[in-house]
């Protein structure tokens, strides 16, 4: 753990959207910047999937985080002006309280005895951080991906939030694909023999899941387009190549045993079924039976919803979705669309793109 | 084995394009039609990776066969007119010669040891199917999905192979992402333990592995979009759930397993994997250095190329690319880019539309 991570404990018992409730459950989280006296200067980041709360390089830790270059001094989401904080979402292992934590009950890990997740108790939880850094309103409520749906279960579960939301490659809840995808990732994962109902143990855990998983989702993440200007056809080099039948041959396969074998072993299993099984849970419509009647109870002064055109998993429509539905709820609401060609993950590499429609946006408000 | 089923020997040996030979293959293959007396009404058609030789209904097997509304007499491909052959590719599992096939050199069956198979050994297969019948050029060469890659290979392998050319949502080589795809579903295969290196048993698939490899399959058969309109997020009726921790909750979950089951003991998991590799491996830019120049290679006095805007794993600028390659060459081309929304499946799915296209092409030939 980090230098720079905070824990915050939850009020305990702390009760689960679905039914069940946590003891001394904690939540770790960052901050950058400084909380100004009037105490509305916040802005709270709700993160994807498997980030954790290290957005940005901090003074107590200056390894860079995940969303480097858009968090801090100077940058769009400007810690000399703003009291940035990042929570690591409930149910996730890089700090917070999850299937992977020891269940103080028993003395044992959770595993699979972690009560059911879905998005609103990772929303409530950051609240619960929010709230006891003092901060009773936030400026903004910023989430990329799974975060941004963690951003919407916030709005509609606490009244005046955020005086602004800040979305970004998100949706109002999971569509069929995607749902297939993540599906399919956590039957790769409980499929491995290693996983055993989620009693794994250490030095065995299922790591062929895990990089199965990983590689599905890695097909996901970015686009088409991209591989094709950045891989085509190119070959692993003949002096690389593993003699194995049907073993890695095209440049794009060696791409993505690399970024599996750099997750593989950092992620939990378990933390990994439970937050995307919340993903596909997630549904604004569970908020008024449409996705439309949900959008238009949030209440905020304006929002932004950012979106990028090759984005399979997150596709531009479910943003445009949210942009019109906060809209004809009576939000001023930006909805932009980027050209960009990586992706889901568009957010995290064609950084200028985004920094740029991310100032523009907070120096609005 | 069906009653419709004809077996053609093919000249033994017969040499693999990478290299190795079989002794004593066959290829199994059926005719719907007439040949004529000047023997010039024969279309042939190559199919996409799975699919045997029953493209129809015929007098002698009367089961529908896979382009069922497509081939027949008064269909879009008239077998009242054409004299219609269908093959089952040379290291498949539907009757011809294959890697699940007995090697008459060790009495055992190939597994591994059959040769590397590339789609030009799937095309001059073919293309001794059309000698045997007595065919020195065919009327046309008719080819969807992998069928598409191996009527390139053959008409880049068969001087004045046919009059003309009808390519069906098909590509000149695979796109990293199709590749990374498949590499993957091929992985899923070799990771289930029951594969055991090839040498599985009868009655010991290695199932799991193609469940898996075909649920991906699924994922890119289709399009997101329609499946939003088919699924949405309807849910598994609860009295047919599974309660087993993150089983099938959403329909579209179900429907994976569903169409997963229909496949995973019909179709032998070595003969998967060698003509997924082949499919991989297939490159127009493997003749001549470039796609555009192997295109201007191939000799027919006109072609059509089909495809689908929401073709995820074979895309639409594919089809684009061989189109304008055809006709580059001096080959004057049709090309049909049809709104379909069921994605790379449609020629098997939205046939009127494919039916038109196809009908209104023949009958200007």
């Amino acid at each position: 753990m980090s230098n720079a991570l905070r824990l915050h404990r939850l009020p305990s018992p702390f009760r689960m959207h679905r039914g069940g409730e946590l003891h001394e459950a904690v939540i770790a989280y960052e901050t950058w910047g400084r909380l100004n006296a009037a105490r509305d200067n916040a802005i709270l980041i709700l993160t994807g999937m498997s980030p954790g709360a290290h957005a940005a390089a901090h003074p107590d830790d200056p390894n860079p985080g995940w969303w480097d270059e858009i968090v801090g001094p100077g940058k769009a989401i400007d810690s000399s002006r703003w009291f940035i904080i990042c929570v690591n979402s409930l149910g996730s292992c890089r700090g917070s309280t999850g299937p992977a934590s020891v269940d103080p009950a028993s003395g044992q890990p959770y595993r699979l005895q972690f009560p059911d997740l879905s998005l609103e108790d990772v929303a409530l939880a950051a609240h619960q951080v929010a709230l006891g850094l003092g901060i009773e309103r936030l400026h903004a409520l910023v989430g990329p991906s799974m975060g941004g749906m963690s951003a919407l279960a916030y709005a509609l579960n606490v009244a005046s939030a955020a005086e602004h939301l800040l979305l970004v490659s998100t949706a109002p809840h999971s569509a069929p694909f995607s749902i297939a995808i993540r599906s399919l990732q956590r039957e790769l994962i409980r499929s491995d023999p290693a996983w055993n109902g989620g009693d794994y143990q250490a030095g065995n855990w299922p790591t062929q899941g895990m990089t199965l998983a990983r590689k599905l989702g890695m097909t996901t993440y970015r686009s088409a387009r991209e591989w094709r200007q950045r891989f085509g056809r190119s070959r692993v080099a003949d002096a690389e190549r593993d003699p194995t039948p049907f073993a890695p041959e095209f440049s794009v396969e060696s791409y993505l045993a690399y970024q599996a074998s750099r997750f593989v072993n950092d992620f939990d299993p378990n933390c990994y079924l439970y937050l995307s099984r919340a993903m596909d849970w997630f549904d604004v419509a569970d908020y008024g039976g449409s996705v439309a009647a949900g959008l238009a109870r949030i209440q905020a002064r304006s929002a932004m919803v950012i979106g990028v055109e090759t984005d399979l998993l997150f596709p531009l429509e479910q943003q445009e979705e949210i942009a019109e539905g906060l809209r004809d709820g009576g939000i001023p609401t930006l909805f932009a669309a980027l050209p960009s060609i990586q992706g889901h993950d568009a957010f995290l590499v064609d950084t200028p793109r985004f920094a740029k429609a991310i100032a523009g946006y907070l120096a609005t408000t």
